[in-house]
């Protein structure tokens, strides 16, 4: 598919999801690298991950998963990063690169740091793509196409790495953007977060309701909640570690997410019309931001993908 | 495309945008009426209408529009109901039926009724589906294909009027059920007004942050955000109304998601996992519920039909 030169000798994933199993089909798809080795911490996950021929080596044990690999890259929910740190550390090679694709950043540095060996390289990553599907079943190697991945190195981490890390994403089909971590927490707090909380909670508030109306929610669904009720299908323990992980700026947007929502309440109780039709229009202008910045699609596993 | 007799002599359509338009199209698609006349308050929208060739005959007075209709129906935003009843009221033949497709129904009675004359059957529809398009240029006939459509009749409305309307939505392809106007209010507040509302919501609170975190906002909506920009880019002026028409049932469920989303809140202040953890999970349930209901697609415009 691809007469470019791998970049790395051999790539440790650790975590074989939605998104570990699209980027080894992605890696073996564009020759990112000649070995990739796979560590997942259920059997049966593991198996599923040799069964799609994932990899080259499979491994129950995270030290022998990462032994001799040139970048480590971690892709199970982030409550796992200090347990996978310590598991990982006296395996690591010298001069390694760890990286990871959690959707918190600042979080990443408190919870790896400091069970990282000296001469380690820690290149945190986040490739903004996804689906609500999980599973190593349900990756695809385009998953991150025309989409944009954010990389947050710290001041001090060393340039060629960041590169390195930065050339996986572009030869998987990713928008690079190096940022500062705490300003990617509170912009993806926005982008990503608040919207997965609040369609769990309307989801939730739907799922409260008695039983008989239940039945016609789902069949009127319909009218919107579709939409929310698919959103709301994602992964429930990436989802709670994102929430601890990212407290603050999640905290901070669900308050001002709050604020505007009390006041949208108050003017259809007062018959405010007008305000109402203000309010609404304005959202159009960032419908037409985001089709600008060509932002409006969602890649799909093809039907031919194993 | 179909050699079912015509269940109507004329149909009016009063109100020509998405839902207008694409009734018209399956009207014609299907034969469901030998005759469709078209009124629009616009002038350019009844030029479109008439270049798009949606009709047989083209009004910018009401009461023409409805001359000899067996059928009229107001597609209209439902803050106009009451004018156009006023209006129509002097046109409509005896025995005529009049019905809409506005999302609220309790309220056609109150806003129609008053100006009816004797002797019309008034027979409230709602077909639940559609898109964020608006315009006559933006419907198409398969609009309707496989979602419902709930009609609200009071026990005391004809039952042959209430099975032409029925007849005309099935020939359309949607599935119809008959329903109290005070449930449909309520269980549409929450699989479709909260959503819409809450989508309104979430991209006014992005569109009320500094210009420079607004651009990187829009670049990063494919972690979520993307799906609420699509959804809110929806007609203010109907969705303004729908809030003031089925206000009680609005606020009621509006304050159901507030007291949910308070409590998340709290559970991430307080970073309680667990609590996180299940409560992400039942979405999943509610999710399957949609999906076993045969709810979960959205009918989009082919690209050759004009």
């Amino acid at each position: 598919m691809n007469n470019e030169a791998p970049l790395f000798g051999r790539i440790a994933l650790i975590g074989i999801g939605l998104i570990g199993s699209s980027l080894a089909r992605s890696i073996n798809k564009y020759s990112i690298s000649e070995h990739i080795s796979i560590y997942s911490r259920s059997p049966e996950t593991l198996k599923k991950a040799c069964d799609l021929k994932l990899g080259d080596s499979y491994h129950r044990d995270p030290a022998q998963a990462v032994k001799n690999a040139d970048l480590v890259i971690i892709c199970t929910p982030m409550g796992a990063y200090t347990t996978v740190a310590q598991a990982i550390a006296p395996g690591l090679k010298m001069g390694a690169i760890v990286s990871d694709v959690g959707s918190s950043k600042r979080s990443v540095f408190s919870d790896l740091n400091p069970y990282l060996p000296d001469g380690i390289h820690l290149v945190p990553a986040h490739p903004v793509a996804g689906t609500a599907d999980s599973g190593p079943e349900s990756g695809f190697s385009e998953l991150f196409k025309g989409h944009w991945c954010i990389i947050t190195p710290l001041e001090t981490t060393d340039p060629t790495a960041v590169t390195k890390v930065k050339n996986l994403w572009i030869r998987c089909g990713m928008m690079v953007e190096i940022m500062d971590a705490s300003r990617h927490d509170h912009v993806l707090a926005i982008t990503s977060h608040l919207p997965q909380l609040i369609s769990y909670t309307i989801v939730g508030t739907v799922a409260d309701l008695q039983d008989d109306l239940k039945s016609e929610v789902t069949k009127f669904a319909a009218g919107g909640l579709r939409d929310f009720t698919r959103i709301a299908a994602s992964d429930p323990t990436m989802w709670r570690d994102v929430c601890l992980k990212n407290k603050d700026a999640v905290l901070d947007v669900l308050g001002r997410f709050m604020e505007d929502l009390t006041a949208l309440q108050r003017a259809i109780r007062r018959g405010q019309g007008d305000l109402l039709e203000d309010s609404f229009s304005s959202a159009r202008e960032i419908r037409r931001r985001v089709i600008e910045a060509k932002q409006d699609f969602i890649n799909v596993k093809p039907k031919d993908e194993s």
